[in-house]
């Protein structure tokens, strides 16, 4: 990993921005809390992406699927099947590995050698591999063979076979551990959106092309999770699935594919840090597919897919169900399942890219400052407020300041350390705008408001705070 | 179940608010998903008490855990040991019954039949046994057999023992079902506050007394899970724990006992269907326990917990993990373990119980009309825009409207069908207020803004409307 990388990790750990899960407990690997600042941070995104999608398009409906959905619900989509990872085991070290892991270690290893002639040769034979289907494990197991990589721990050369193992977690519902009473919790969101698609187009009367948006936890039992929050075991997705008359996906595809973007993008990210990233080898389900990648500090990564999944789910669901989903559209009156354009989002990813995005050092007065430069309308903190010192009825008029501003938004009240430090704080914390309580604020009811990004200071008359906050916010361009 | 539990039930399917999960697969049981009216009304209720919370306290932080935590975190809440129903099965049909539940069919059998003294008998003897700590599973069962409890399915007297099973749903992380990669679904998400304590309190620096406030999924492997989303297997909590000096937990508790009674009433819920109950039999971590009931269709029911939980969480994390928990207190310059006071809300309830007090039915020209009567800041759609004729210019006025107003809140524009029917369907989707663009509106720029509860109707300037329907929203009464 980067330096930067770890930087952020260790401000986000000592900031309570987000830390591994159960800590205390020596932590669960691959699981991660946020703290009160990530879950702001985390809220805002959401809340961001809800308006973008539910608000400010008549033609989305919203939805919230249980985690727990019916096993035949993973049959039809193929998790049951398909969703496997090929794993092998040192038998040296009793150690378990992502077989196509270790080949890609390898070749990265092969590189920094500069063997780039074997190297490109590895790694045609893994996309070989990798598309081999039922051949794939005995595949991987040959390269892994041929190639004589070792095992990263041990460095034995004493492997089994590769197996697949399903990436989904499984439980139990009622007291008995029987065949027919187990069940996954969900490995991504959108199949509780194809199951639901009469459930919502019947009530709300939408025609087709209209799309349902859903955020919502998903899980994989990863074998291998690691980069902090860009792949974890537990994980958030904010997806949208937009119904289309088949013949017309590529439109949509197009247009929601140059939306995404733009959404992103509204985040206030550095435009040159994004990219779109074609995929080489399409899923079973889709005729297009397109990645928004970002610039990650560990090598340019999926942050966002839109996929054009053809009528592959509703005619797995309406196989399996028996139910009948096909659409009858009242205007050229004629019957079809529909098509689906989805736009798949990780909200762990997105929160994660804000922080390398923003984050930002730069020395002043011979001292490093650290800041979090967020688009205001997505930092955790909006303003905080300090009295200049604790004493001369300064504090009791910046919790009135606090009293008031809270109604709009999240704020922090400070009053403890040097002015210095209190900035420090709140330069790391993200926070836009930092407002002073002095002498003179008790003569003309004024305070100071300085900027984090460019550390400028202005006067604000008091009963104009929100409205100078709400414009400075709306205004704010990288 | 009651006739209006019954209508709200169907109404909730019929209009895409609450149904079952994997409903074409025949559902899944006590497991529901929320469509397009759902999701908003749950939206605006967390939002509503994530402000009251988390925005209206400086005190107060919040945190979003991980559902998955470590296996060690249940051994020290005692979950492992003691998150136990009692449950007993039927030889004759092989189902499998709560042995407790059993024994309260029979006492409300017994007063429906006038047998008074019998009822508070066998309740006195079934209190005790609860209380009978490891002998619990005999006692009950020496109930059953001693009032000659039959199987309600069968009719037969043909039980064996009484066993306990444990609650939470188990899974496994890693590849291996080995016991040590056994991990648990949480049952609460109380736990994911206290074994965070340090890592919030630390970066926050926050000084106890001071609160943590989590919003999350939880789950319960119920074994007779039903009355709609009442009891589910699913379900989302709205925790907030409050970290006190030991001593002063009375106070607290007094406090946001009544603060979490008058948020119930902020809700715009009928004060007359809400009640203090105070346990009877206290939890071993509590010193003081209230629940606050609602009087639904199915009786008084808990909706949420007010505990006075002592130290007893944290002490036992401390113990469990080998980690300090102890808390120094600058002030006053000493060390302790904090008391906590928890205020424990489900979501899925405060949801039903608005459904439930929303729900309303009148004769109106001799047609019944029913209406959801929600608080307008809660209600999941704001309000409805609609052209009186779909020609003349009236649906692109329509439609500028509802732009400008998505901005603020959630809309829904409605073209189709008389204006009754128009009326009829927002009134079922308790949309506070319907807006009309008519043939005067091009010559005047008003509108009629319908009000959903008088039905009488207002002419208000265009350029006026969000003013207007904020300010009705928040003097709003029932």
């Amino acid at each position: 990993m980067s330096e930067l990388f770890d930087k952020i990790v260790s401000l986000c750990k000592q900031r309570g921005i987000i830390f591994q899960s159960s800590e205390i407990y020596g932590g669960l690997s691959a699981t991660y809390d946020y703290g009160p600042l990530g879950v702001e941070l985390k809220r805002n995104v959401k809340e961001h992406w809800w308006q973008s999608m539910v608000y400010q398009n008549g033609d989305i409906e919203g939805l919230d699927a249980a985690i727990l959905m019916h096993p035949k619900t993973w049959e039809a989509s193929g998790h049951t099947e398909a969703f496997n990872d090929p794993l092998i085991d040192d038998k040296a070290s009793g150690n378990r590995y992502r077989a196509d892991e270790l080949i890609e270690d390898h070749i990265r290893g092969l590189r920094e050698e500069g063997e780039e002639e074997q190297a490109a040769d590895v790694h045609e034979r893994l996309v070989e591999a990798l598309n081999a289907g039922d051949d794939m494990p005995e595949a991987l197991h040959a390269i892994i063979m041929e190639e004589e990589i070792r095992a990263p721990d041990s460095g034995a050369f004493d492997w089994t076979e590769v197996r697949q193992f399903n990436l989904m977690f499984e439980t139990h519902m009622g007291p008995l551990k029987e065949e027919g009473s187990k069940l996954f919790l969900r490995p991504e969101t959108a199949q509780g959106i194809f199951v639901n698609f009469r459930n919502v187009q019947e009530p709300t009367r939408q025609h087709v092309p209209f799309g349902i948006a859903q955020i919502g936890k998903a899980f994989r039992n990863e074998i291998v999770a690691r980069q902090f929050v860009f792949r974890m075991r537990e994980f958030e997705q904010m997806e949208m699935q937009y119904f289309v008359k088949p013949g017309t996906q590529d439109e949509h595809f197009e247009r929601w594919k140059a939306e995404r973007m733009e959404w992103h993008k509204s985040l206030g990210i550095d435009p040159d840090n994004l990219r779109y990233h074609e995929h080489e080898q399409l899923s079973h389900y889709a005729d297009q597919a397109y990645d928004i990648q970002y610039n990650f500090p560990i090598g340019w990564k999926e942050l966002e897919g839109i996929h054009s999944r053809t009528d592959f789910d509703l005619q797995r669901h309406a196989e399996y169900s028996g139910k009948n989903l096909t659409y009858y559209d009242p205007f050229e009156q004629e019957k079809y399942i529909p098509y689906v354009v989805e736009t798949s989002v990780g909200l762990d990813r997105t929160v994660l890219m804000l922080l390398c995005d923003a984050y930002y050092e730069e020395e002043v007065r011979g001292d490093t400052r650290s800041v979090l430069r967020f688009h205001p309308e997505i930092a955790p903190i909006r303003a905080a407020i300090f009295p200049l010192v604790k004493k001369e009825g300064l504090p009791e008029i910046a919790h009135e300041i606090e009293n008031d501003l809270r109604k709009h938004f999240n704020v922090k009240y400070d009053e403890r350390g040097s002015m210095g430090k209190r900035y420090r704080r709140m330069d790391e914390a993200g926070t836009p705008f930092c407002i002073t309580v002095d002498f003179d604020t008790k003569e003309d009811n004024t305070v100071t408001v300085r900027d984090r990004d460019s550390m400028e200071q202005d006067r604000v008359a008091i009963d104009q705070l929100a409205t100078y906050i709400f414009d400075k916010s709306r205004n704010w361009t990288r």
